[in-house]
């Protein structure tokens, strides 16, 4: 599989998904989009893979939506009344649209945002995601990170939920999504403002694990990715991402109750086996599950 | 419009919203609860306010419901049951009619707690609100601060959750406002306890934003309304304030996906546009969409 | 009532708690399960119990299911195909069974977590949880605590989400409880590397209030509790702690209105009116109200 706006390359178990439009500090286009959400389903499918890292070629991690062209800089180029953002301003969309169209593909070309969509995906998706923010993450490259699981940035990133200066909402599940992470105070305050944050403003925020210098961001990322995936089910782990992210939005905990009771009947006839033997022969297990045949728990 | 309690004063884009009882440091009363609701109805519609500012008059930001009197000090001279609090003890109110007569004037005034609808009413405020708080806040004058964006207080602060002292509970709808605030185990031990917290120890915990000498406090609390202000679109901010408090309780990313994909649609086309230009131009942007015109996004 | 798993011990209107099988670490059992759901429920409707302090004998809190026997170890003498976990390996459980069958008998005993039923009774506990975690704290020992309003731990105290470790899932219903005490990216890292955590890691992460040495532990939790219960109203603590736990994970503030104001008003025509004459008499409240006879508010 080839992409255009991305490098997809898995090595030891772990895939770094970087976003690779360096020249124009890879900023976010339609394709981009696509092949995000591409990548993502392929990598849930894709048994090799058993962590994920994000990040950035060259000096940026995503400059934001690509407002230079009036094609591919949006996703102008499919639709006759296509705006600047790549929406189609022949279309009237009302909430009754987002909610009994939402599939239909007017809908998802024209009126859907791009940026939402790949956040579904991650939330989507089976396997651990490390955000490493190797630079400037402004606008959609702020908000594109927000669905992975954690968040390691470089000194010398910067990021900006800037959508006020530009007279637009964030978008990308966002308000979703940011509220979670760093409360709805600071949320507030920061898209309030538009302001671009150090890496450490961002970290005293609760956006961020971890701040190093910029020679140890990826292998920071991959050693935790590693403590993510040597020696763990592969199953457990898939269920556990989505267990965490479902459950805890849900408005009592008896939801989790049903899910986690059915994940652990259906892992404990299986890698839990493995698990509790390997524990009482105090050996490393080797689990044989695979993260592309879940059990059905939700 | 003339307030009793209230002082309301616009000066350059910000409503200083004052609590002005201050002989009777500023304790909360029905005809406070009402002008409260008015003002932030009034504020939402009118199109010069672009960000709140909340103060006390005097020593005190509000020292809780008044219990003084037992007319206007709850609500009492109304009803002819009316007790301390207001509530009109010749109603038997069972959860039934707080979801089907929710609006029957009956249970209004007799029932339902007017902090509360308080609180429902900064909650569907369109303009950013800071609580500046200057000194006592305590009952009704904590929990009214907690559905306000930002609270910042004054070195001479003092918060009390303190109903458990008077046998009562939290109001306010601060079960829901407070857990998302300082952490679930926090807003227990606070409402626990009953104890008065210095403003230091609500800093710790999460509460405040941040604290500063008394006579700093509104030019603080004026900075950072500015910031939310100067070159901003007051309809992407009005938006950004309902999408982050909504989207943030819901119990599935999709719903923020489906209200950001229509709000990003709709400011897309008006100041967006205007944004985008201002942006690629390199000079400061000048919106034209107004608050009290926003599209329908929920 | 005799337990074989807990000692349960009544002083001054603080119940303490203790996991009683300290040759075996307090592991967790099928017995251990249903003795600690009856003592919630015990402790509930008994208003002699003011509060709760749960602790291990000996050196661990808890280490984790008795995976060492077939029988109780887990829950399997009762289940012909029950597997190590104690579930019943001859049932085929989905989704629809536990949503539809999920009190039939056979469901509850051979697929339902029992950590899960263990949480939900915590939950559902009319009496402020406070957990003193003396040691080891590991597995189900570690997700039993989450329901409990505070944690304080002893500087002994290590505290391990293992199941990764095992090929299983978190459970207890702790993607629901976890992330709402640490937040989301933290509880990820922590289930998914499944490390045993020092106290000061889990007090930096969020998940303890304090950490104390050993000697100072149950001092401290007794101090705590004492201020929770002395001069309060037990009705009002009660209602407080279902509404704080409840309302605060609701779509929309206005259930928590609903619910406040009806708690509201029970409490002014009971201790409320008590609680207001003390404090205008400068006195401390006798409050009369009995957990045992909470009024209906949800």
């Amino acid at each position: 599989m080839a992409y255009e706006t991305l490098d997809y390359a898995v090595e030891d178990g772990i895939l770094t998904l970087t976003l690779n439009r360096p020249a124009a500090l890879n900023s976010f286009t339609v394709t981009m989009a696509e092949e995000l959400i591409a990548a993502y389903e392929r990598a849930s499918a894709d048994d090799d893979v058993a962590a994920i890292v994000v990040t950035g070629a060259g000096r940026a991690f995503c400059a934001g939506m690509d407002l230079s062209a009036g094609g591919d800089g949006a996703r102008g180029v499919d639709h006759r009344g296509s705006n600047v953002f790549g929406l189609d301003e022949s279309l009237h969309p009302t909430p009754a649209d987002l909610r009994d169209r939402f599939e239909d593909p007017e809908i998802v070309a024209g009126v859907r945002d791009t940026g939402g969509r790949v956040s579904l995906a991650v939330y989507a998706c089976t396997k651990p995601v490390i955000g490493a923010i190797n630079g400037a993450a402004v606008g959609i490259g702020a908000t594109m990170t927000l669905p992975m699981d954690i968040r390691i940035a470089s000194e010398n990133a910067r990021i900006g939920f800037v959508f006020g200066r530009l007279g637009i909402v964030p978008e990308a599940a966002s308000s979703w999504f940011l509220p979670r992470i760093v409360g709805i105070s600071r949320a507030l305050e920061w898209v309030y403002t538009a302001d671009i944050l150090s890496a450490r403003e961002a970290l005293d925020g609760g956006l961020l694990r971890s701040v190093v210098p910029a020679d140890a961001l990826l292998d920071t990322a991959y050693g935790l990715a590693r403590r993510f995936v040597d020696h763990h089910s592969p199953v457990a782990t898939a269920l556990m991402r989505q267990m965490m992210w479902r459950n805890s939005a849900a408005p009592h905990p008896v939801e989790a109750h049903r899910v986690d009771s059915l994940a652990m009947f259906h892992t404990s006839v299986a890698d839990g086996k493995e698990g509790v033997a390997a524990f009482l022969d105090k050996r490393p297990p080797q689990f044989r599950g695979r993260a592309s045949e879940l059990p059905e728990v939700f």
